[in-house]
């Protein structure tokens, strides 16, 4: 993520796009052929697009260069997860259920990012239906790791400098994990924070859109435009007070994801963080197969009814099995998922008591080897399931080079506290 | 509500033409001619119906009747509030900016209620994207008067026996209101409890689907299907622990709400139901604001972005100015009424502390004159902002005979003991 001496025009962050067009130095046109010329030379090897439309954008962009300064957002590139509404392109779900499918209207994210001039570039590859059933989309490090899911495409284009910024959606780990796998940052606001219409749902209780950019000003400035309100605290005033959380998980994480979150922590601690250890009470260690298995499934067995009933042979064997297995599913056995994740989400004060924001563990380690698993949600979905913001900063590197994240985990409804604390944090660990 | 001697086969509840069908005693393709006479009949003054294709729901029928027993709701006829998508009938929420519009897909819900043998009879008139703007529809049992809304349709289509029973939603009053103008049971369950996919938004920290029927059977019926388990407790053992909560809307209410309600109470104390009065903390007067003012406007204006953006001059000048409020609110505003909406359900296990069920007001009195207000939601608001389960039971008439409900609300997540408890107060207040 250092910055090279002369950006290209697609390496731009959404905040230097912002800045230049306004300063007069560069145009929407000119950042949107740059974008599809990176997309045109990498494309066949990341495959992170589900549909482009290089004529629409550009004309969108010479539309913007002609008018005045439409919004915070003015000739910025964005890509959206394929899942999510599009007016004027495709929105296909990563199934061949929905191949060319056209949405009558734009989802609400994405005519709040247009409504303040972003430029949808493309729509970005997901897993079937934002699952754990893969797409094309390769890691931008290396073609034969995954890029993480079911936000694949959209961690790959930002990592790949294909454009700014993407939305992505996480049910259980599907903003932070390829944000994490591909080296970008991803933030998973308060359950509820960006609104969904227009979001096909995977599981409606989880269901949470995101984003993934390259820099923490990024985040903000497009958290600003779809939550009509200021993204970030202005500061902290202190150090940020925060809790280690390795979590009942934390055996699961490899040598990388250990030393990645153990460094952070140490290197905090000596920047004056007051630092301490948190344990989460026991019954936390259920909220992983609460959420992945119990809540995942009895709610896609729903949301997926109409296509269950009438093309059940165009879903795959692993989404088929979650159905099954949802529909089958005593409604007790879902009663009480739902009820642990209240329970533990009650006793969230409880957690961060003292505490401004928690370190956490992202994601197991690198990306692993192979394209057909998009990884382990489990160190995400436990944060998922709690509807805490949670955010990824990819501060680390593994054995094979490759990016390695931590997740820091706010408080419910304060998000802006987490984006205050994570500018500390990212200050003092960023490469 | 009573029974006539020899019931029409429009006026059959879906529990008996289910049991009727099976017997072979009548077809399905007889009980939609006979809902679809009585339509013809009486929809030129109730306009329930936004659109009803006759055709193709006898041809559903038809096909049922050729085939072995699909489901529990095999060969019923129901109504689908015009903001839920059917792929098979135009989904208008209401509104020009939708006429003619043909979703690709049903809803999660619809493709529910088919797959258990259910026939889409048609789409029931809706408040313009059910907000506040009336829609053509009259009171049943006076079509000078409202039939409450914003499920206009579906209130008045139980009520005027065109059909079996009907989906709703409620984001303020939108399923109590008209089945209590209307005369009808309505029944908003537990917030998130009937998949929303394929819904089309208001304020979804609020939007409950909900349901609409002549008996409780009905509704635990269709519940059953949509929840995939059991509606209600097998039974409660003793009689409930009731709480009267007037509320802090008490004093908006009229002599003949405040009659039901004590009248209500009176009989069930004489019936041994262990009764007692029950004030709710004093900050819970501040959800009816929350809900339907701050909530409602600001998460309105972010899910209507889309139209806001291209189609703002179709939009109503009553939902515009609720768009308008909502995207100036500062963001600091919102987040207080979410607030104030999670500290008060977390304090409700003491606000039910000793009780099975409160009974509390539903409407502040008989279904007002005029189409243009479809009346207040204040009384139904503040439980859907606390995601608790209520039913409207249509126990009393005002003084102008018209139908008046009472309103009983039951613990979060346990819909299935408000069913034993409605069940047990409905059998000794009915008519």
């Amino acid at each position: 993520m250092a910055s090279p001496p002369t950006k290209a025009l697609n390496e731009l962050s959404a905040t230097e796009i912002v800045k230049r067009i306004a300063a007069g130095e560069i145009t929407a046109e000119q950042v949107v052929a740059g974008c599809l010329e990176r997309i045109a030379a990498r494309e066949s090897v990341v495959h992170a697009f589900a549909n482009v439309d290089a004529k629409l954008a550009l004309k969108a962009a010479r539309e913007l260069d002609r008018g005045p300064r439409r919004g915070a957002l003015h000739g910025v590139p964005i890509g959206i997860k394929d899942v999510i509404d599009t007016a004027d392109l495709p929105t296909e779900m990563g199934s061949p259920i929905y191949r060319g499918h056209r949405p009558t209207c734009d989802a609400a994210s994405v005519a709040l990012l247009r409504a303040a001039g972003a430029i949808i570039l493309g729509k970005t590859v997901t897993c079937e239906f934002a699952g754990m059933t893969a797409g094309p989309t390769t890691n931008p490090h290396n073609p034969a790791r995954t890029p993480g899911g079911s936000s694949s495409g959209s961690g790959a284009a930002v990592a790949d400098f294909m454009l700014a910024a993407a939305l992505g959606t996480q049910t259980g780990g599907s903003v932070l994990r390829p944000a994490a796998y591909c080296g970008v940052i991803g933030y998973k606001p308060t359950f509820g924070a960006f609104n969904r219409a227009g979001l096909k749902f995977a599981a409606e209780s989880l269901d949470t859109i995101g984003l993934l950019a390259r820099t923490l000003d990024d985040v903000a400035l497009i958290t600003s435009v779809l939550i009509g309100g200021k993204a970030a605290a202005a500061s902290l005033g202190a150090a940020p007070r925060i809790g280690l959380c390795r979590t009942p998980l934390w055996d699961t994480a490899q040598a990388e994801t250990k030393h990645a979150v153990e460094d952070a922590a140490a290197r905090l601690a000596k920047a004056a963080a007051a630092l301490r250890d948190v344990t989460l009470p026991a019954d936390f260690a259920g909220l992983k197969t609460a959420a992945r298995e119990t809540i995942n499934n009895y709610e896609r067995s729903k949301s997926m009814a109409a296509e269950w009933a009438s093309r059940a042979a165009e879903i795959s064997p692993k989404l088929s099995r979650c159905i099954k297995l949802g529909m089958e599913m005593p409604h007790e056995e879902y009663l009480g998922a739902i009820a642990l994740g209240e329970s533990c989400r009650a006793r969230l004060p409880d957690v961060f008591e003292g505490f401004d924001v928690l370190l956490a563990p992202c994601v197991q380690g690198e990306a692993p080897l192979g394209l057909d698993s998009t990884g382990d949600p489990g160190f995400q979905a436990i944060w998922t399931i709690l509807h805490v913001p949670a955010m990824s900063l990819p501060t680390h590197r593994g054995p094979n080079g490759l990016p390695v994240g931590i997740q820091l985990v706010g408080h419910r409804y304060d998000d802006q506290r987490l984006f205050a604390c994570a500018r500390w944090i990212w200050e003092r660990l960023a490469c």
